[in-house]
């Protein structure tokens, strides 16, 4: 098994470290234990989560060893102590990993990614696994809920300037994964081999001694299929300007900014008035899901989607813990406070309607096995890593993206709603 | 001048990419350009804003260069053409930087990185200019709200797993930068030398057959002086416990769940009737810059923050835009909507009072000079490339980091209210 390369051990937190030292020196490091990651809500009154992520962790678990440098990092820093070393080096991942895969659905309580092995083995993955799914599963929730809202016209995600220069690239996988149509960011298209799009901004326009100027050399440059940008000074000269340049053949128009319904319908109206019937209208700014919903009814053919995106539309982290909730066949938990955890080693089924509708989340104690499964019911959790390699071939993000669409469709129709509320479907233990 | 050594040319939107291709074939790129980075607004009713990234920035710019990788991916997906590919090739920043320096404080419209060079060369930098200054700036400005309200008692940065990997990296930064004494973030202490810090969770505990032994585990490898996770079970036996097994001297406790405020009260009572006068109390758990202020009554000694640093308290992102204001000396601007922009190259200065006190944030064109300036003024934009090239040594993180405290200490007191309010100080355009 092989990650991309540069080691992800130092992308951890301190008491990890410290955590698998203290249990070496105590004889408990070798303990067998099943930590459990989970979401204990969803997020800010949403009807669903997706995981997102998963794909990106198993390749960060196969590059978290220790080389040279980190484990000078390590010493010079006092962070562990010589014992501690000597095992880090020769540490690799050699455990099992059992999960959703990427692009399910999950509700409160979904065991979505579990990891058994020794405690010291297990335990040094906690703050990796958790930043990767925590970021990803935010933007893949609220990309799906921009998706569901847009009603099978395209989003183009153009977030990256908005977020960390490295969550860009995950964001764009997320959006993709999502259902967006294409990204803006190039680095997510080599990296992840997502289509990647983009025109002209405002400052094309004012570079040029006039609008006309701008338009021309894009379109000379870019073509006719091109999309102008028609609102750095008055839309209404503008659109006429760009099938002026372009002919009736232009591409699109782009309007990023003032009230983008009306908008839209006006430019419509003087589109099709011009003759430029086919001329597609994308907009922008600081468009959410309730603006895209908003905007069903308008003759928009497409939206681009920043800010909102990538901030994960108000809820910027899934917010999954990483528990440990067996040692040595011994269910163990927290219990002093509300933040309780349900012990044992855990697995899932989703019940469903004959028609595919999910029903119920049911989460079962894996050691009472398989709870009775109705004919349309589907077993949640499948294995990822058997001894640290992985178990067959991964889905692709394409699969995934797929996956994506398919639960969406598998919800009851108030888990489409965008208002506030209770998860689409209850989780119920078993 | 060099970065880090790997190539952050693809960190960038597709249609930066575009716009240089039909600005080389227009004859227009080598047009003489100022892009100003400035915030229309502060997020959310905050009284200020503090700068954050620069120096990531002024790295991340010496490491835009195109290498053959970067040149393929851009050729087989014919983003741009082959003209644009050899002057790509050929691709560093000439140009020039100026800026606030990174940990002061902004407001509204304050021209806080100023690129000056060709369209061609300084368009292409926007998008990683604006990633790294609005997450940073977005975690030091949250940041800085929480140091304010611990007044004076440390705070401990453990964020990282609630945000992407790598931003995690760079909010530990940013949380020290901002005046967080220490991080969880390993990567950040290798990174920049930020101290690091970290001893066991819940996990350590429950893996052990007792809490006692955990306990002694924990005081074993990493001497008394340690802190002892308190609430896995019944807080008052874990009190108990912890000063039974490490004796008076223990280090600190932490309290990571419950109704901190009341649970700290009770323990430095239980801890200083057990004659453990010196042991300190650590909260943690969902503590944001409200929670700490509503804690400055309280025996606390120290703060454990995570998801709401590394999302930015409720603003994730600053917001910031990079707009072209001057073409070949001609001030530009869009002018559609009221996402108006100020044209033309501007500098700023802040009026102060004789006690240093913040006044107002002057803000004006550098074709007409400096405004009349009192003795207690300060000029805040500096000079940091000229000719691609660094001017000086820039500031190292402490310095910038000292910078943080001078400025909180100079707003007007109501500035450092938590409330939503109008910015500390008003903007003015001269």
């Amino acid at each position: 098994m092989t990650g991309s390369g540069a080691s992800t051990a130092l992308l951890t937190d301190h008491y990890e470290l410290t955590m698998v030292a203290a249990a070496l020196a105590a004889g408990t490091a070798d303990r067998r234990c099943v930590f459990e990651t989970f979401a204990r809500r969803l997020p800010d009154g949403r009807r669903y989560g997706i995981v997102g992520g998963t794909a990106r962790v198993i390749e960060a678990i196969a590059d978290f060893t220790f080389g040279d440098d980190e484990l000078r990092e390590l010493a010079d820093h006092e962070v562990v102590d010589a014992a501690t070393l000597d095992w880090l080096a020769n540490y690799r991942f050699r455990g099992d990993v059992d999960g959703y895969p990427e692009g399910e659905l999950y509700f409160p309580g979904s065991p979505l990614f579990t990891v058994r092995g020794t405690f010291a083995e297990a335990v040094l993955l906690e703050t990796l696994v958790l930043s990767i799914l925590n970021h990803d599963s935010a933007i893949v929730s609220a990309g799906a809920r921009m998706v569901s809202a847009a009603n099978g016209r395209p989003i183009i995600e153009m977030g990256g300037r908005r977020t960390h220069e490295r969550a860009a690239v995950s964001s764009a996988r997320a959006a993709y994964l999502a259902g967006f149509a294409t990204t803006s960011n190039l680095e997510a298209g080599r990296t992840y081999t997502i289509p990647t799009a983009g025109t002209c901004a405002h400052a094309f326009t004012l570079l040029h001694d006039s609008e006309r100027d701008a338009f021309a050399a894009q379109v000379e440059a870019l073509g006719s299929d091109t999309t102008l940008l028609v609102d750095t000074y008055d839309i209404t000269q503008g659109i006429e300007t760009a099938i002026e340049v372009a002919g009736t053949g232009l591409g699109a128009i782009r309007i990023d900014s003032g009230d983008v319904g009306v908008l839209a319908r006006q430019a419509r109206a003087q589109l099709d008035a011009l003759g430029a019937r086919n001329t597609r209208i994308v907009v922008s700014g600081d468009l959410d899901e309730n603006a895209i919903a908003a905007l069903r009814a308008e003759p928009v053919d497409a939206y681009g989607v920043g800010t909102s995106l990538v901030t994960g539309s108000g809820s910027p982290t899934a917010g999954m813990v990483y528990k440990l909730v067996e040692v040595d066949g011994r269910p163990v938990a927290k219990r002093s406070s509300h933040k309780e955890s349900r012990a044992g080693w855990k697995a899932a089924l989703r019940r469903c309607k004959p028609t595919g509708t999910a029903l119920e989340e049911v989460v079962y104690a894996v050691a009472d096995g398989t709870p009775e499964r109705g004919e349309h019911d589907r077993e949640l959790v499948e294995p990822m890593l058997r001894g640290g390699q992985p178990v067959g071939d991964p889905p692709t993000l394409d699969e995934s993206r797929q996956r994506v669409r398919d639960g969406l469709v598998s919800l009851p129709w108030e888990g489409l709603k965008l208002s506030h509320g209770e998860p689409a479907i209850p989780t119920v233990y078993q």
